[in-house]
């Protein structure tokens, strides 16, 4: 039996979601488009996924679009937030630790002639406030934060943001992406002040391929993918209705079970970080309880390659992140660990650990029990 | 027991496929960036159906990029290949019969600045050769034209507009989109001088929410969506792994069948189109043999509306479309049906009945009684 360690990458789809996505691409295969019955019969998959987040979002089911996942929903809030809004300014505020699909965006943006800031966060991996204050100015036409760091864990005063961003200009556009955080924690745009709002579906133990973008109503946004018109013409193309019902099913499961599921994650997090604590080289770069993301603990590991010690672990079935997944097999350095300023010999020392519900202390117990053995023979082998 | 005649708006997923989807999904769920064996696993799936794919046209692996779909797919091929192109001119051709996803497309260029024009067809839905040539000059970068037209079946001398274009300028992209024609008949990008092409899974008994596009190497053309790197950094974005895997054997399983499946088909709609031939006030849009689609047949009702239509024969278990279900509810006339210069009382009073090969001829005579029937009593309500 392995370890899964990486549910930040991604989670396994729970029987209920690969049931409904089995019964829609069997028995209710039709095109939401078509007028017919077997049309109507798959439009209904698609209204029942809205309505269903719309409410845990505490949203309007017209805010909710479906997208083939998190890239596209960041790639549209950037791209198509930026260019609808280019005539009001031309200034774009970005973290300096967003996922990739936040970050390459941004430098596209950049490309495209925007003047792009990108915000430093202080050593805990939170967005300074003060350079925020800086930064805003009369020529910002968008804001965007990530809601939990997929790296660290560390979670971004989204609803003090929003308020100080509202505070001086309604009109700057404020997107959030809640990839890691959509399922762990409670996420209320509206309270927030957020128009819009990045979610994937795989994260959450729901199918690959889909995600959506909440849109509040008003916001001013162009697609960035042309057709048929469907979705209100936001984003064109024959909806993956397999896709949107499994992950309308995903996203019930996680809120039902939120409270239970956090306290579970959290105490899952917290025994593993005390056990870390008390290796010795090793330092951790999360924070315990709420003040991190429920799911993720990064630790680094003094003398010790990151990509070494991932693959001692696997020898033994135990499954992690070096960094993150999401950087398309290319181990480089993290500009995340470097942005919380980690000594530069850990740079090439860390590793992700990341928790589903279903994990268990007895599989930390192993974990740890594994890296005492480990450590001390890889750090022989270390290149000084 | 319902008759389903709209199989070029959507198919059923085979069994097959559906047995792939959620084996993956359940078993084989890792991120195909993560660096461990679980992240393995799932890069081999994405693997597979890549050489599957590249087996079929003959071509490279490396020509073959996932995406969300064929209306991705074509923006890919629009936005990105004028993007990266506009230094070398400015006009982009398309045919005035394509699909929304790429006539939207092209229209967004226009809004960038690129001057589009649109190529008229004969009243077979053939590209007019003349017209084309008269419009390619120095300024052109890029020619875009569907394989197989989604309302008439219509389909386009591929080869010989590829032979003409690189004649006159070899760095001209040439885009082709197959989304009607792959798993239909041959597509063979290479003898074409293809440089884009789109495909689509749902239209092929695969998943929604995945197809591919297949770029030549060397082809110059830009991303459109950005983040992590993967597939070359050509398309970001944790790839649908389950989809691919679908799509790779409903492909496989599609050309495996092809003659088989083409004949039989061809023999379904030659015998439809007889049948219709000898109802009277009706018209066939489209040509028996292989001088058409072997799984469309358009046909007008004269003074019968066509939703009127469609409606009546739904209520009999009968499903098929008015003009095509690609664009999202909403019925209008068909620009299609104008370019071929359809009389313009029957542009309203025209039916799409499209087939898979498991449909059969005890189907026809069953829609083709179902019309005897109806038609008579429709047109006595029909407004003058």
């Amino acid at each position: 039996m392995s370890i899964y360690f990486d549910n930040a990458a991604t989670t396994k789809v729970s029987d209920k979601v690969a049931n409904i996505v089995e019964k829609v691409m069997k028995d209710d295969f039709g095109n939401p488009s078509s007028l017919h019955m077997a049309g109507f019969d798959a439009e209904k998959y698609i209204k029942e996924a809205k309505a269903e987040i719309a409410k845990i979002l505490k949203a309007d089911d017209k805010e909710i679009f479906f997208t083939s996942g998190g890239t596209e929903s960041n790639n549209l809030a950037l791209i198509g937030a930026a260019d609808a809004n280019k005539r009001a300014g031309n200034k774009v505020l970005v973290s300096s630790i967003e996922h990739p699909s936040v970050k390459t965006t941004a430098k596209h943006l950049e490309d495209l002639g925007f003047d792009v800031i990108y915000l430093p966060v202080d050593e805990d991996g939170v967005v300074k406030m003060d350079a925020l204050k800086d930064a805003m100015d009369d020529d910002t036409i968008l804001v965007s934060v990530m809601h939990i760091n997929n790296e660290i864990g560390s979670i971004q005063p989204i609803d003090e943001i929003g308020e100080y961003i509202k505070s001086v200009n309604p009109k700057v556009v404020y997107h959030v992406d809640a990839i890691q955080s959509f399922g762990k924690i409670d996420v209320k745009p509206k309270s927030a002040k957020i128009d819009l709002l990045s979610v994937s579906g795989h994260k959450i133990h729901g199918p690959k391929g889909i995600g959506f973008i909440y849109i509040k109503n008003g916001t001013k946004i162009n697609p960035i993918i042309f057709g048929g018109g469907q979705q209100e013409a936001m984003r064109s193309g024959t909806e993956n209705v397999p896709g949107i019902a499994g992950l309308g099913v995903a996203a019930k499961d996680a809120y039902d079970n939120l409270d239970e599921n956090a306290n579970k994650l959290t105490e899952l997090k917290d025994y593993l970080i005390d056990k870390l604590d008390a290796v010795d080289g090793v330092q951790v770069n999360s924070k315990k309880g709420t003040d991190g993301a429920p799911h993720i603990v990064s630790a680094s590991f003094k003398d010790v390659g990151s990509e070494v010690l991932l693959h001692a672990l696997e020898d033994k079935g135990i499954f992690v992140s070096a960094g993150s997944a999401c950087s398309s097999n290319k181990p480089a350095i993290s500009y995340v660990l470097q942005a919380i300023n980690l000594d530069e010999d850990l740079l090439k020392s860390t590793i992700r650990f990341s928790f589903n519900a279903d994990n268990t202390k007895e599989e930390i117990d192993e974990t740890v029990e594994a890296l005492n053995e480990l450590l001390p023979i890889l750090k022989k082998y270390v290149r000084k």
